[in-house]
């Protein structure tokens, strides 16, 4: 068959998934949205998120533009294709824009979500839920859309081979990239600047609770949720999932050269079929997700499961056949049980993201203990338990590694006695990239089980505010903690992807350089393989790539973390300014100045967003221009080890803390009030910028680190000293 | 000349060093001891000590054992050479042997020092830091005659050739690598268990000051300073001086094997000679260090840096005639050019250590200001602090890497026209080995101003309990201060040294496995060389290799760190117990039962220093076995990147706590009592382990994968499944 044109269904799929999504946001905006008050409420979270917003895309389009400039002088002196400006730009955009769908629905469902949560815990699930979808599908639906239209654009008008198409699609991410880089960094120091300047000061010094409408921080923290945990997390996942198309585009195409065009073009499809039979999957799970009008909790959570693995069962089962038609029978078994890896992996290192931060389980637990001979002891407790928990997603993403090699290499053929298979080491790293494109096809669910926390999280703020009856509060707190259990999930298939993908796409730069090393020989002169690269780890070139990878991990979690102290800083400041100057504001009499916090936080995060994430652009290009590509690929690979393992620490111990305060608050040693759960605020508090800043935009800097050294491959082979 | 019997000149100065040593020893003993209470306090805290190292030694005895049986069995089969066992045994006893008698000393010299420093701070100095001597001198001693003895044994009475002698004597770090560990791990988690401990209750909960009599847990406290800080720390100098020998030697037999037999042996000998240059030039140092009666705190910090660059310039100079009498006129430039740069490198290091964690600095008043928003904050700040400065050690150490790697390499023989110079790979190799004793020459000069603080630490200690006028505990409170600015310093080669001997190590490991590799072919068959090799990143069990060296420096520092937790967990509940129940306590009238507090942290530290070590000796073996010499070399590689990185920002957080939390003391930010200080209390109880038990353990750890590998290469190359 003709799979060029089968990218017509990737368009198909993505359109299916944006209709969803338009119509799950119908859905939401059918609810009502309450009292006067909650709308209020509402409107100024929605319009501090907005505006934070709208500013942060002038500060970024500013640098794309000097980034598009640059391209362009690139593309003119032929060392990227011309397409690149004009791909970073979309992908951008595009990211931007799901983030934005994202952020705005989620600004309308906190309130809608705290009225429903009036009548019952399954009408707020319902609520949240739908407006997670609404993101999700979004993203799902965009970069899908981006995929499948690059492709039909280059191959039907610009008539491109498939050399080239693969060559200018894994750096089409590289805008993509920025972005959320951008998002990740700047959002996460949004939302803890304002949630510890909040705390520090309204729940430690003046002891009044938390969301407490006297708090001039308050509308500053709800507006965080939105802006980090709902825009930044889109855009995070929506680089990971577009990257592990790219990748996967640009490995097929060099696995199934030797079998022809045909095959070319369907291990090409394959990836984005996958992700329509995803889409479809996902699609699927929202439908399993219903429950009884006076569910309990733990009806809630079992929904939510039945839905997300259900969704993944789907998946495996529709993979099969899509797999066999696409690469044929020759072909498809040993790429299907790399996609099935890849899909398993996902699924165990959720399971242990949550065995590790859930208070139903021992590690947590036994940090809890640790908050009653104080801060200090639940501190260094937390550390240990996240450093401990690495243990086993690198166990899992090592696994997947080795698994989806060799069952995509062929040596499942070899192994049963088949005479014919042959063991290839190019279907075998292209299989990697097929078991990240698995891992992350369930996305339209994953995502929206994450998503949906910030809204009902925004929800209860809404309802402490405007003074809702306080069942409304304990409803959406049921909801918040469901939220947090799920984004324990949402969080393993986002790290354990991004690993993966950045293997996949540091496995693709190898092969361009080669290629841009060789366009670079005279005339005549021996081809440049591969082989004649020195990848060899006694390479100084490539020890020191590691090298700097490593201390690029550090210091940009250094970076990101003080950010968030010196914003908090001046949140605590501020906050100390209102409580002393505005007179009544204790009493309740006088409305603190919410505007200002917002506005602090706003250019704080603008300002601190940066620093860090120029020093992601710079540091790959800087250290190929002197370590050359050799130096490069050490770089993408030390910082995707060291930053795997430095982020799965860091969500996990924030995450550990978190829900080990909760334990407390619950009722456990000691409880509320308590001299342990005094200690226990301080470790979350320190555990804030850990789960929520610098540990998941981790995640971004390594995939970026791999994207922009693709695209500065053709100066570095040329102009690189050593 | 024939340089093989020159290594009676290491000999000569290992027996030089020891018996400085020996007259330092009586120098210190001379002094008067002071009161009766005094010399019971000191007797108390001598008893602990040695009961720990004695109990310490006899679980070390049982693992030595069954280590010692497996290298037999492994010598029987043919997998390593028959010394192994007995160089095993002679190691690890030599360096338990330099740790206790540097604890010996330094717990007959607290005491002495607490009593000479009534007299004058610059008295009081005298006598501390001569103890430190003892311990460096003895290291360094100690060490130098195991290597010369053993290769004068190797030669001369059994006969080997080079190429044997390499191989064995770079296997011959093992023993002393895993008694390194356990000193390490073990004495870090004592002296932080009680440490914390006694902070937790006695400062934070009872109100007490520190080194309070009163406090059970005080006087293991000031044991846990001797067996932590003086003996874990000559341990772990022990391994990095003994091993940067090893490792030089080894490669320096491969780079200079095409010029003959004398230039081979001249390579091996290089490095004793250099370290013979290091006595020297370090008991000049020690004249040095002479002050006026009544010097300042500036002036003693100043004449004890004046020793120090002193010492560092007087090898500098030394080094240039003994390189060139050594390898010729045709080959010392170059290297000469590397030593120096490890000498530089290690200054540097030092000086970057003292900038990120000195009070007199931007950044530690930075992270104190940062206490005056409470102790998330300060904690934040402090993570970040010591994240952000990886940044200097790590382009240090890769511009030694380069340095020293193309000066020895004879890259400035091309630059500067010298027509004969050829580019060799081998002797840039060996120029990296040689950085390393460069680093690490001046060692008894450089340990000693490390290993004098803990002295004076407790000489404080003593002061308090035994009552004496409070100008003494000012005085040894300043003898504390200098002390931690030169153990920055220190720290800063013992950090940097590590790092380069374990590159070295890994180095050799290679070209040992190619060997090893090689002797397994049939007979006929083409040999098997370094290019059969495939250490490409790209290559799947390089990769994992590198992700388990990753892991591995994060689960072992959350044991080390958990070890210390439940550590001073317990003896939390102990010190309260002992306040409740013996009656009169608070008011001084009953005697705390000290020796229960000693007890308890020796069987934590015990007990918990099993783990973290077996894990450091099993993952390397494990690795071999699944993933090949390939794997292995990826996890030495990931693993001392990593560590490195890891312990440069434990250790320069957890200084810059600390210090931040005496600036805040000296009256800063509201003083001692104000809430920035109860935040920077908790701050320096989180940096504790961070400093003194995680931290330095990295050092060892990685360096003991190197070794461990290295004995199982046969094993590995043999039974590997990939």
């Amino acid at each position: 068959m003709n799979w060029e044109i089968a990218f017509v269904i990737g368009v198909a799929g993505a359109l299916i998934a944006l209709a969803f999504a338009f119509i799950q946001s119908r859905k939401v905006m059918k609810f009502s949205e309450g009292t006067e008050k909650m709308k209020k409420i509402a409107a100024s979270i929605r319009s501090g998120a907005k505006a934070y917003l709208k500013r942060q895309f002038k500060v970024v389009i500013i640098f794309y533009m000097i980034v598009v400039v640059l391209l362009a002088i690139l593309a003119v002196f032929g060392y990227i294709s011309v397409f690149m400006p004009f791909a970073f730009l979309i992908g951008g955009l595009l990211t931007q824009l799901s983030a934005f769908i994202g952020m705005k629905i989620a600004t309308f469902a906190n309130s809608r979500t705290a009225n429903a949560a009036e009548q019952s815990l399954n009408k707020g699930l319902r609520v949240a839920f739908s407006s997670g979808t609404v993101l999700s599908f979004t993203v799902v639906g965009l970069s899908l859309l981006d995929v499948s239209l690059w492709f039909l654009l280059l191959r039907f008008v610009f008539d491109l081979g498939p050399t080239e198409i693969a060559d200018n699609m894994v750096m089409f991410g590289v805008g993509v990239a920025v972005f959320a880089l951008f998002a990740r960094v700047g959002g996460g120091i949004f939302t803890k600047a304002a949630d510890v300047g909040a705390d520090l000061v309204g729940k430690v010094e003046a002891g009044i609770p938390e969301d407490d409408p006297r708090n001039p921080a308050v509308i500053a923290d709800n507006v965080g949720d939105n802006v980090g945990d709902v825009a930044g997390m889109g855009a995070d996942l929506y680089e990971s999932y577009i990257k592990s198309m790219h990748a996967s585009i640009a490995l097929g195409y060099a696995a199934f050269m030797h079998l022809g065009y045909d095959m070319v073009f369907a291990s090409m499809f394959l990836p984005v079929a996958l992700a329509v039979v995803g889409v479809i999957a996902s699609l699927a799970g929202t439908f399993f997700i219903r429950t009884k009008e006076n569910a309990t909790k733990k009806q809630l959570l079992d929904t939510l499961r039945f839905g997300t693995y259900g969704a993944a069962a789907i998946a495996a089962v529709g993979f099969a056949p899509v797999t066999f038609l696409i690469m044929g029978a020759d072909n498809w078994f040993g790429l299907y049980l790399a996609i099935l890896v890849g899909l398993v992996a996902g699924c165990l290192i959720a399971y242990f993201t949550e065995y590790f931060t859930s208070a139903h389980y021992k590690p947590t637990k036994n940090l809890a203990k640790a908050s009653e001979t104080g801060s200090a002891t639940f501190i260094i407790g937390g550390i240990a338990l996240g450093m401990k928990s690495t243990i086993a997603p690198v166990l899992i993403i090592i696994a997947a590694v080795v698994g989806s090699f060799l069952a995509a290499g062929g040596v499942f053929g070899f192994v049963f006695g088949d005479a014919d298979a042959v063991m290839s080491f190019n279907s075998g790293l292209y299989g990697i990239g097929l078991a990240a494109v698995g891992m992350l096809s369930t996305l339209g669910l994953t995502l929206a089980c994450d998503a949906y926390g910030p809204v009902a999280d925004n929800a209860g703020g809404i309802a402490e505010m405007a003074g809702m009856d306080p069942k409304v509060r304990e409803r959406t707190d049921t909801l918040d903690s469901i939220g947090n259990t799920t984004a324990a999930t949402g969080k393993g298939f986002a790290i354990g992807s991004a690993a993966l993908t950045s293997l996949a796409l540091l496995v693709s730069f190898i092969k361009l350089a080669v290629r841009e090393i060789d366009a670079l020989r005279p005339a005549g002169a021996e081809p440049f393989t591969m082989a004649d690269l020195n990848l060899n780890i006694q390479n100084p070139s490539v020890l020191i790539g590691i090298f700097i990878g490593a201390m690029l991990v550090f210091v940009f979690s250094a970076m990101t973390m003080s950010a968030v102290k010196r914003a908090a800083q001046s949140i605590v400041l501020e906050v100390r300014r209102q409580f002393r100057e505005i007179a009544g504001i204790m009493e309740g009499k006088a409305d603190p100045d919410y505007a200002t916090c917002v506005d602090l936080c706003t250019k704080s995060a603008l300002r601190e967003m940066v620093g860090p994430t120029v020093l992601g652009v710079v540091v790959p290009i800087i250290t190929g221009l002197i370590f050359g590509v050799e130096g490069v690929i050490g770089l993408i690979g030390g910082s995707t080890v060291v930053g795997f393992v430095m982020a799965v620490f860091m969500a996990n111990s924030g995450g550990a803390w978190d829900n080990a305060k909760k334990y407390i608050e619950a009722g456990n040693h000691g409880g509320k009030g308590s001299e342990a759960h005094k200690a226990a605020v301080i470790g979350d508090t320190v555990g804030d910028p850990f789960k929520d800043t610098t540990g998941p935009s981790l995640n971004t800097l390594f995939k970026m680190v791999a994207t922009v050294s693709m695209v500065f491959v053709g100066i570095i082979a040329a102009y690189s000293i050593f």
